[in-house]
């Protein structure tokens, strides 16, 4: 165990990149998927299947925590990684995305962001400050800066109000980090600008000279297409320091995710997974099952006899048809554990293709693979 | 293994029995507690974890299964065991008392049970016959004649009916298990008669005469006082011979499988540990815990630190109560974990004190302890 926050890049291959992330909790192995604990738990999944898949951290949201159970009361109980029994890394967001998309009359000033929590109408005020002083009594080892995420489309001006205003948060956050952090964790900027190419660029230089662990690209994946996003996601990289990590925040489905580490993403998170098992579809090296059609009624196969996922591997589709039709809770159970697996194979594969050189000719093999996807009904 | 259905009484301690029932899938030791798998899942429970729990059986639903997904097909697929991945015995009731408690139009004759699905409302009939075919379809080790259950209070020529009516139905059952069933199985006779000691006294001698290698006790936990409940199972129970096993069917809380042992009961099912669970309650030695109480919020302390369950020994109370208020799945998961696996120990208790002879002290000191429950809120 590192007692620091460190990255280490262990080769590149085009754009891809392996790598390493040293923490006193343990390393990351990158490219990474961190799965989503939103309330403190990986919807329906046990930790221990988690550790098992291979997740080397998961994401928490700070939003979800601050209102329920509250900061405070966590840190009081030992932090967030005693309280849902995770002793791996634990990355989280700022908590900035999740208001504007969840929170009931927010208001948002250079101050920080008012608004309603969505469970009990309270009022609340985030600020940089207080999203770092939240994260840091979680015991996030992996903490966001807060940032104004723009829905897309957006007016040039809104783009360019919440580019200033992320920066300037910026700044507080890591004066606030310093002084209230922990050995070894670490905060990253955020870089924002939606699809315009010189927001993007200033965004990435302002935050690159405020010297940043590691750098999240934020605002993508709001509503633009896919070749927006990458694209966009691109011309980013290309201004972040090679020996810092780089964080493609709420990305995405598999070929979001190898497109964007051909462009030299080292870190995704996603609530994909467990939501799409919690709606009865798999995501399989095959493409994607989606286990509510009626012909899977009668179908004895597993979702993949060759996982090392109890889940995908021993289980029939049949059944699993029943579970979902039936509305079992081991429908949710099963499907989520599989999926969060399958994303955690995905990782594996593309690091070992990066490792042995290799990536182009996976991509192109493994789209195939994927792109034969069954049709959602 | 054993090739056939055996019951062996090892020791009696006043009223209460150790045994073990021999099945060719292996041993069930008695008293014991059949976790209920509704539709071939015990809900938000794996199947390893009751193994690890201690279950030794567990109870599926011909109503439920019949339906959805139906009979013919878990026997396309290999019977129930393979279907839901669970190789230890399976009881199954006979569908009788969830028609009357889930079904639509349902009407009762001499012939059967016809009614409309809870579901997609079509038309089924269930015959002694039919019951006893979907049973053999779906692989069942311990198999329940057909009854009619009637809800308590009752008339006396009602409860008289439902009891002549079951007679003349587990004599077309036995019929018919006689030619289908596979070596090993069994199927029981269910006692019925309401209250009425006359009645349950001609219910169950005649099913003696019958010659079932075990005897259900049916009918009661349907209204009645838990007084009225376990006289009449004691009075049952004198008419029993006492090398067969006895199931008292559809009971119950840990204080009723207590006294009901007492008296000589060997087999339990209830669905209120898992229900329970679901609903944020938990069983413990020192009695019920409602995790919904906001004193539970900062409590640190797990349900149980001596117990060999997971659930119960390693989450705090306070991250029980977050699930809970939170309404994730963990919560329903954890908390059926730990409950079934609570009713296992309560039952691996009492075997244990019968097996020393010190049941009735065993009794007394429990009683005591799960007395002093804390009250619901």
């Amino acid at each position: 165990m590192s007692e620091r926050f460190a990255f280490t890049l262990i080769k590149a291959d085009g754009g891809a990149r392996l790598g390493e992330i040293a923490t006193p909790r343990g390393k990351i192995r990158t490219p990474a998927f961190m799965p989503v604990g939103t309330a403190a738990t990986v919807k329906a999944v046990y930790t221990d299947q988690l550790k098992a898949a291979g997740a080397d951290v998961v994401l928490a949201n700070t939003y979800h925590l601050m209102l329920r159970p509250g900061a405070e009361r966590i840190a009081r109980l030992g932090g967030l990684h005693a309280f849902m029994r995770w002793d791996r890394p634990i990355g989280t967001d700022s908590g900035g995305f999740q208001v504007m998309s969840l929170a009931k009359l927010r208001k948002v000033t250079d101050e920080g962001v008012a608004f309603q929590s969505h469970i009990d109408g309270a009022s609340h005020l985030l600020t940089p400050e207080r999203a770092i002083e939240i994260q840091c009594l979680l015991g996030s080892d992996i903490q966001m800066q807060l940032d104004e995420c723009v829905a897309l489309p957006a007016s040039r001006e809104d783009i360019e109000r919440a580019v200033d205003r992320s920066l300037a948060w910026a700044e507080r956050c890591k004066r606030t980090f310093d002084g209230l952090a922990s050995p070894g964790q670490a905060l990253f900027g955020i870089v924002q600008g939606g699809t315009d190419a010189r927001l993007r660029a200033r965004s990435a230089d302002e935050l690159v000279a405020m010297d940043f662990p590691g750098y999240a690209v934020g605002g993508l994946a709001v509503g633009e297409s896919q070749a927006a996003m990458l694209d966009t996601f691109e011309l980013t990289t290309r201004r972040l320091p090679a020996h810092k990590p780089r964080y493609l925040m709420g990305v995405g489905t598999p070929l979001d995710m190898i497109e964007a580490v051909a462009r030299g993403a080292d870190m995704f998170d996603c609530v994909l997974p467990t939501r799409s098992g919690r709606h009865g579809q798999a995501f399989t090296w095959a493409g994607k099952v989606n286990l509510k059609n009626a012909g899977y009624a009668e179908d004895a196969r597993p979702l993949d006899p060759t996982s090392s996922c109890p889940a995908a591997r021993d289980y029939s589709r049949a059944y699993l048809h029943h579970l979902v039709k039936s509305q079992e809770y081991l429908a949710a159970m099963l499907l989520s554990w599989a999926n969060v697996a399958f994303y955690q194979e995905l990782m594996a594969a593309m690091r070992a293709a990066i490792a042995e050189g290799r990536f182009a000719a996976w991509v192109a093999q493994t789209k195939t693979r994927l792109g034969s996807m069954e049709p959602d009904p």
